[in-house]
């Protein structure tokens, strides 16, 4: 019984290296995708702000970073790592200027939120996703799930923020 | 009596007419400044986002625009003018770039929120505020209310979105 055990608790670890260390080109086929939240949680449009950013690059995006309850409690508090039940949400938009708001300027000067392009979510649940840091990832465009195959760099690109548990965004007061 | 009241009638509508129109170099001495309000809202830094922004020229900055329910509940319905009741916070930060995540996307592409840099409130009290399109408008730095006649610029420009009940911000989805 105990040899069953140590056996299975060999397996575990193991299925967990590999699940930390593997590149996500290994994961290039739906089938052997990471596990992703497929549901939108709900009322995620009334949560409190963590911050806002701004990408350029091949981008052009705003981020509208919202948290649930337990979020914005772990980041009031900056214990790390964050609880289970932990939801981060990073609202999506164009970055496109305001005509409206450079006549009143006098300048071109103003950036507004375009139309929505994505919405993503981290959920903390460090069993459920315990091969992925503890966070399930989730990505939706008009309101639908992606593809599991263009989730692979979600992990992979996270796990590169280890000193904040896999949280770019920091809180904004 | 009657002769009163038509005349009081008179001096309000002038006065009325006389706040509405008055260049805002009229009102450079303090004494004749704006009812501005002094007082940050309790709880605004849990609300409801409504949208963002981002300004350049002399700004540098981004803008989290929040609501309260009843602002949030009128944005979502689209009715103007907004009901007395309505508060919209503007929290500005710096935009300034993100190393830490400038290494991640292997080029400068990414920014985020700085140190913050003031808070801007509309309170709408369509009594209170009559003379200013019915909103209150207040600015505070680190805490502390901005001097009054630095306020005098808030209505006129604002004044330049009679469309939008003199709000700039558009919901975002």
């Amino acid at each position: 019984m105990k040899r069953i055990t140590l056996l299975l608790v060999a397996v575990v670890i193991l299925a967990g290296i590999i699940a930390f260390t593997a590149p996500a080109s290994l994961h290039a086929d739906d089938s052997a995708a990471p596990i992703v939240v497929t549901k939108i949680p709900p009322g995620y449009r009334d949560w409190s702000l963590i911050s806002v950013a701004h990408e350029e690059g091949n981008l052009h995006s705003f981020a509208a970073v919202l948290g649930n309850d337990v979020a914005i409690k772990a980041y009031r508090e900056g214990k790390l790592p964050y609880p289970d039940g932990t939801i981060i949400a990073a609202l999506h938009y164009g970055h496109v200027p305001s005509a409206e708001n450079n006549k009143v300027f006098g300048q071109a000067q103003s950036f507004v939120a375009g139309a929505p392009t994505n919405i993503q979510f981290m959920v903390k649940d460090s069993t459920k996703y315990a091969a992925t840091g503890g966070w399930g990832f989730a990505f939706f465009i008009d309101g639908k799930p992606a593809a599991p195959a263009s989730m692979q760099s979600c992990f992979p690109c996270h796990n590169q923020a280890k000193a904040s548990d896999l949280v770019f965004t920091h809180y904004a007061p």
